[in-house]
């Protein structure tokens, strides 16, 4: 199609030089963040796509790798629990197709030392994780013509192809069991605000509570760790001394929580009933067993692994974005 | 140097053709296994390394990247806290010198997936973890011309250039502290035989008590994992039923071996005392504290970080192969 947008349109839009341009596209680190910025802005507004010419020609080469890109410092791959199934998972799907994986981290401020690597032509698929706000590298990668697949729905304005969980009706199905159970003060100690399904699971949770007439519900923001747990759950418990329930939004912050409220002398699920998410290996180590909203994370994995391989070897980007479901599993803790 | 060996040279010790050989080298898949054996065999025996002229020519380009390959099933990566300190360490090293870092694994049975984008240029050096016996990727790496650095002694046969622990000494000095307590039946759970840091440390625990008049210390071979301490304790003790000392490789196997005594009703340190390896987190979060020599892991991970970036940017080879000293650290287990 003739109207597909080139970069020389970039460049004019953002206002700077092709040359510039390119260099952001390329990931050098000879830009300014403003400008780099300004390219961004424009790539997103355009929807540019590079065009990249297949590497090697027909059949898959023998030295084809992926790449799984996790949005977060290198530490939290070993310490979330999510991470260490995913990676697995897709390891294990790679392994059988006879395709290496690479796995790199980058957060938005040392995305500009892992963007070049990927962007060179080294790497033949990204499996992109945890990518929140407009991370820079998930905006370079949505430009850059190699085939990649979101794990999780993308910020906003940026187009990639995704897997995606139905993080809202998880966050629906925690609100209907507490309204059920007829808890009437109700806290959330949520995810980032920035990434995409933390904000769904606290809408899906606030939305149906508000359909029932309970608005004004405090939400604590953590970053899916334990300690955001624990201060997530001292400043609900200032914030509202007689919560009954509490919604956090991974398996970690709802154990962490658990701990908390059992210091300050409260029963679990008595005196407050605590649903998690995730389903992670935690929730049933822990006393009382957290009731969770169970997402399919090995599933979710393969699946967006088989679909970026996919892409990798058909000409045409497979554009659909399939969801899977979420599931409440009752345990002990509400 | 005229005298270097040759491909050729390395085909014809082995029995092939050069471009069988060579395909060896490139990791292709199109070699049978017992082919590809006698090719690494030559390789070892002539000390064959293959010459590669520097990627893009003077200075860095700004498209390099590092990869740490751990020699181990990819969920290894996650349950064994070694490999999250050592990452975390290398990949907080490179970012400081603006290198990206990516993650693979491969054991023997998987690195004919994982050579070839290591071989084929994408990669401008790679620190090697964890390389046991024979593993076939070590032996095409130490051919490949590519900067590489194991951490840790490589297995015998494998000339690579290395940063090593006093693992032997490490082992000296449990075995002392069970002798100058007046132990008297002691039992080891050692890591892989395979695998030279599992070997050194055995080896100088076994080593001392020899010297002091005591031999045929039974041995149970443990992988590292929680579940291989147990099976060793438990046969340990089958074998040994009035143990009253063990020495294990890991503090994971450690952890696993304390909990195993305490469930037959043995009290530790009282009955038995228990040394683990590492000084992990975990050393301290069990309870008694266990006793554990100390290695120096992250100063370690940086050392062979550095020392690899030094030879990327060098035409010399750094040749020299540091080894840092372990320590004992005496707390309740023992």
């Amino acid at each position: 199609m003739s109207d597909l947008p080139t970069l020389a349109q970039v460049a004019a839009e953002a206002g700077v030089s092709p040359a510039t341009a390119s260099r952001v596209l390329t990931g050098s680190v000879r830009v300014s963040t403003s400008t780099r910025r300004q390219v961004h802005d424009a790539i997103s507004r355009l929807g540019y796509v590079r065009h990249r010419a297949p590497r090697g020609g027909a059949g898959r080469r023998s030295d084809q790798v992926v790449a799984v890109v996790v949005c977060e410092p290198a530490h939290r791959l070993f310490t979330e629990p999510f991470y260490a199934r995913m990676i697995t998972t897709v390891e294990e799907v790679l392994t059988g197709h006879g395709v290496p994986l690479a796995v790199m981290t980058a957060t938005a401020a040392t995305s500009t030392i892992a963007t070049p690597p990927l962007v060179a032509g080294g790497v033949d698929g990204v499996l992109l994780v945890g990518a929140r706000d407009r991370h820079p590298l998930a905006v370079t990668l949505a430009a850059s013509g190699i085939p990649v697949r979101s794990a999780g729905r993308p910020p906003d304005g940026i187009d990639l192809p995704h897997v995606d969980m139905d993080n809202r009706d998880g966050g629906r199905q925690a609100a209907e069991h507490f309204l059920l159970g007829g808890r009437r003060a109700v806290g959330v100690i949520a995810g980032p605000p920035g990434l995409p399904a933390s904000r769904d699971r606290l809408d899906g949770f606030v939305q149906t509570l508000a359909l029932a007439g309970m608005t004004g519900v405090p939400v604590a923001y953590g970053d899916f760790t334990h300690s955001s747990g624990v201060h997530g759950m001292q400043w609900l418990l200032r914030r509202m001394p007689h919560v009954d329930a509490v919604f956090a939004a991974s398996d970690v912050m709802a154990a962490a929580a658990v701990q908390t409220l059992r210091r300050t002398g409260r029963r679990v699920p008595e005196d407050v009933a605590v649903i998690g998410f995730d389903d992670a290996p935690i929730a049933r180590r822990i006393s009382p067993a957290l009731t969770t909203v169970r997402q399919p994370v090995e599933e979710f994995a393969a699946l967006a692994t088989r679909l970026l391989l996919l892409s990798m070897t058909s000409a045409d980007t497979v554009r659909n974005n399939p969801m899977l479901p979420t599931e409440l599993v009752v345990r002990e803790s509400a």
